[in-house]
């Protein structure tokens, strides 16, 4: 494990990284994009694939022997593995769809793993100017001030998020809406707002007392959240019940006391 | 119908007072809340009641002819009728839930109408600072600035919004999901983010391609949204594609082109 003056300059990385991008993504924002198509709904502009390489020669130039996984990057090249190398895990752009709308849930997402654990993380939306930050052992922020998971503790009163993703098979849709169906009658109420790096933000600032979602792009989506979601108090876990896994594309974030109870809720809709 | 400079009054006193609910809901939105039930998920708080007291006082102090309908006024005392007069249509907060959890997607919600029809709206949204405004034939705001739908023309490329609202009747949920379940494979995705006065806005200033919904808590969630849709170029209207109204607790809204589309996406679901 690096020693924490590295893992504080990790983030200050990071964020210089994630402001330079946030800039781009703004000035983007308001324009008509060029849009390209993954799958029939998950799109990709000229600005992720800008984006991801704005960070990964920014970060690649400060942390040479670093290893490097993006979202664009993969889907131009194909995976490559998970070591216990450092290793930055980068979603240039959160919430594609929503950026191609201008509907102002989007941030870029960096994560480092070290031993594969996730480490330090930032999660940036420039529209609305939150930058989520978090270095293991060393607490939550949201722009540089502490944040925690809600002391919720009853699912009834719980404000859940679940997005369905961009996969439109028809066995997905049906498991997704399923979900949606057996859950709305207990807990608050259910919200789809189209990025799942600040869906997991929501759960460690107490907006939202539940995020999961089974199925969604890759790890880069999850790795920076994941550090800031437990430095805020909260847990990752797997919707079964089971450890995460930062590479199963199934995740569920909550404080300690709700864990149970939507693994249970969740096991009644099968 | 009242002259265009009473008109540019009413929306300028429609502004302020706004503005002053707020700065309430923005001071009261990190403190702990003081929660009552209106039913199992319908929530309201002091700053619902404290908000609409002080859009009503204003408002009645400039303009003593005028009719008031306003959610909790309505919650405490029973409906009042719509009629011809010059008619102020409140929700104090609107996306109550969200409001409860610091999840800022909240606004104030100030529609006029005049022989019925909504000729004045402000959406406010104190949290992200976004003002929506418009008066009957002289164009919506957002910020002061000039807003219009979407131009998108095709369902599978428009992005929905539609929220389940606060029922929680087996046969409520039930239609929900199974609309949500058939629409999800003819469009590019579906949020549900618990404000319907901001959703209708989100379509205004083309954010969201369509937004509709099959039940909510009355005219005070859609009449200042449906000058502001109107004026951005949207049309407003029933699910069924009748005619829109104001009343009948179903909304949709979209730009003309897109209307057919849905009308008949949502036949398919029945």
């Amino acid at each position: 494990m690096a020693h924490v003056d590295s893992l504080q300059e990790f983030l200050e990385s990071a964020i210089v990284a994630a402001e330079k991008t946030g800039d781009v993504i703004k000035e983007a924002f308001y324009e008509t994009k060029h849009v390209e198509y993954k799958g029939q709904v998950d799109l990709v502009t000229e600005t992720d694939k800008h984006c991801e390489e704005i960070i990964f020669k920014y970060l690649k130039q400060i942390y040479p022997t670093h290893k490097f996984i993006g979202e664009e990057t993969t889907a131009a090249q194909g995976a490559s593995e998970l070591t216990d190398e450092p290793t930055w895990i980068v979603d240039p752009v959160d919430g594609t769809t929503n950026f191609v709308h201008g509907f102002p849930f989007v941030c870029v997402s960096i994560g480092l793993t070290i031993q594969k654990v996730p480490t330090v993380g930032v999660v940036y939306n420039p529209i609305m100017n939150e930058l989520f930050t978090a270095i293991s052992g060393k607490g939550a922020f949201l722009n540089r001030k502490p944040i925690k998971v809600s002391s919720q503790s009853e699912l009834i009163s719980s404000l859940i998020v679940s997005e369905c993703g961009s996969n439109r098979n028809k066995s997905i849709v049906d498991a997704y809406t399923k979900r949606v169906n057996s859950l709305l009658p207990k807990v608050r109420s259910i919200r789809a707002c189209g990025s799942l790096a600040l869906n997991l933000c929501g759960v460690a600032c107490g907006r939202l007392d539940i995020c999961f979602q089974l199925g969604f792009g890759g790890s880069w989506d999850v790795a920076a959240g994941a550090v800031i979601v437990r430095e805020a108090g909260g847990v990752m876990y797997d919707p079964s019940g089971a450890e995460f896994d930062l590479t199963a594309l199934r995740v569920a974030a909550s404080n300690p006391s709700l864990k149970d109870k939507l693994v249970e809720a969740l096991r009644q809709v099968e």
